[in-house]
């Protein structure tokens, strides 16, 4: 008898309709004999509609206030799924973030967990309820409602389970798995049977929108088996734990990429100490990210520097490092905007050489100019002109055997 | 320095523009130095949505659950009710029913408040803060959300002034306080400036809707005083507190009418000890409330009982009485539900004699005949053909001096 948490989001939940689907498949499993916590978000739309509300009266509204307003979003989802699992026969009771024993910091809008007394749950899964848990929300230590940010509610769905020990977290969403790449792109593209927390991060940071990253975050430091699902059709979907031994790993597990970023570069630089400094600290005392970051050295005591930022940030960053570059003497400022990312994502890589040679010959056989380069023990990525980012992942995954067996 | 207890309803607080509305007069009592506690109810329509929704599930669904989905209603005006009032530089926090210290039984769907600890808004009020409360709902020792049912906001709005010993406990509504009998009827109705708790129980129990019962009891239980306000216009409303003595006591305050009930007669029963039990018992056993009872001692050893129900029962009233009549050999069963109840309510009554002769010829004068008639201490109704509520009602209503100087 297994303990299982489910959580769904909102295209699972919403309309009164899916809710009964949901309740007929929660029910399933509570039926098989396992126990089962559910926790869900707002039904898709219900968020809108709430912020709308709030909008209409002060757009910079307290935080405090906007956590009340939003909460009760995912407090009808759970009212609604009870009744529909009662209609069924199949006992459940639900719980705000609070009644769940969902403790966290006050910072509203986007607190972060501090605990979760999980001893009410505890007793209503051992009188055999499922228990139904609004997502994303939970209560500080004065009783104030919080709420997690959106996509919060993979982060309660893996606290609970962490919370609850429970055997699994199985993540419903609208596909059916973590893929090599995304299949709009590669159509051939295979879903995973399984997939290491450290790799599923990387194709979340990447781009993967899949899992939140904090979700993968918080199962990994858990050690939560974490298991992406369908809620529209059956199929084991694909698991999420540490690698074990014994098992064959892949070496490559996916493709990931992202037209998100801008180049920036920052040429004839006088190579000395404390340059790279002088260049990307006015870009962080200006708020913005920095991605990839790579420092040639010229032989002319000068160097080259460049960095990506995210696209929105790019005319910010541009104007920022034109005046930097004047300051220190640079030769030449340029910028791109029209880039892409891709990458290459295993943890075989740890093991196995070659891997990044393979792939800038693959791009380089179909004209792929490569612009940066940067890698990680289990990672490559590269950025490249964004005409070819498709060209570029129907390459890769080529290349390195991932398409779905003809 | 007063502390006032304000209370806006569904229609109030209908859209985001009349909640700024709201906001405004909130802020304006508050910037007068008085210590403001504001409870609300849910937009109107919301309720309705959320037990649409509820009903689209299950209609029969189990209490607890339809709690946790309509409480959410009200927590979406608190939220947006502080954001408007901070807009408004006015310092305000909102707080769902049990984060106030609402303490109610587990009556899911009508709870009865047990208790307030209202030690939290106390200390917001003491920081110059408006706390502003969800009407309707509070929580069980379990922690369990539970709602007063509809029309509960009344309620919470008294509650909370009796915790929080107010000074006062303004009730804003859509009329601008409590009238000698209902405008629509007689035109000359005029706005009174003050009536007694018992008058205004007479008056609501009577059909008058301006307050629900339950809050006039507890106002007048625990001595809070009660105020009518519009909360589209300005003006004093009515005043709603115990009799003063010294205070001149107008004679008769207003004329409450209702056309929601029928009539039953037996006539010729056997008069024995024992008869208005086997009648009424198995009325009440089909849990059919009955309002007045009338029995007439006859001449010749037998009686006459008459009683009015609601006339939503008075089809299956009749048949029990018909079934009774024969088993204790009635010589007659009849029935009617075209009548109407008139009533003149006032505190006055008990120290002056001849106000029913006075009712009973000014109803004569105009050709009214009355079918039955029953006293308490501050109220007289009668029962007469419903095609004469409104000539009764004006007839009433000028014979007792109450309409407006010309």
């Amino acid at each position: 008898m297994a303990l299982i948490v489910q959580k769904y989001g909102g295209t699972s939940v919403g309309t009164t309709e899916r809710i009964e689907n949901v309740a007929q498949r929660v029910a399933q499993s509570h039926a098989r004999g396992d126990r089962i916590c559910v926790t869900v978000s707002a039904m898709s739309g219900e968020t809108n509609r709430l912020v709308d509300l709030g909008n209409a009266i002060d757009p910079g509204a307290d935080r405090r206030e906007a956590d009340v307003l939003l909460s009760t979003g995912e407090q009808v989802t759970i009212a609604l799924l009870s009744m529909a699992l009662q209609k069924l026969g199949c006992p459940a009771r639900s719980f705000t973030g609070g009644q769940a024993g969902i403790l966290t910091d006050s910072a509203h809008s986007k607190a972060r967990i501090l605990d979760i007394d999980a001893t009410r749950l505890h007793a209503q899964l051992d009188d055999g309820r499922v228990c139904v848990v609004a997502g994303f929300q939970g209560r500080d230590g004065d009783g104030n409602i919080t709420t997690l940010g959106r996509g919060g509610s993979d982060t309660t769905a893996v606290a609970l389970a962490a919370a609850l020990k429970a055997d699994e977290c199985q993540i419903y969403t609208d596909v059916d798995g973590v893929y090599t790449t995304d299949p709009r792109v590669e159509p051939r593209a295979r879903r995973l049977e399984r997939i290491t927390f450290e790799e599923m991060l990387e194709m979340a940071s990447l781009g993967s929108k899949v899992l939140q990253i904090r979700a993968v975050e918080m199962a990994g430091k858990y050690n939560v088996p974490l298991r992406v699902l369908s809620s529209f059709e059956d199929g084991p979907g694909t698991l999420i734990t540490y690698e074990e031994d014994g098992m064959e790993q892949p070496l490559i597990s996916g493709i990931a990429f992202n037209r998100d970023e801008a180049q920036l570069t920052m040429a004839g630089v006088p190579d000395k100490p404390g340059i790279a400094h002088a260049v990307l600290g006015p870009i962080a005392d200006a708020n913005i990210e920095v991605d990839m970051i790579v420092q040639n050295v010229g032989d002319d005591a000068s160097t080259d520097l460049t960095f990506t930022v995210h696209r929105n940030d790019y005319d910010r960053a541009l104007e920022i490092i034109q005046r930097v570059g004047q300051e220190i003497g640079a030769t030449d400022v340029t910028g791109d905007n029209t880039i892409a990312k891709l990458s290459l994502v295993g943890v075989g890589m740890r093991s196995h050489a070659g891997i990044a040679s393979q792939m800038f010959e693959a791009l380089a056989s179909v004209g792929i100019n490569i612009r940066m380069i940067s890698t990680s023990e289990i990672k490559i990525s590269v950025v490249v002109d964004d005409k070819f980012l498709e060209l570029g992942v129907r390459t890769l995954h080529e290349a390195f055997g991932l398409a779905a067996d003809e």
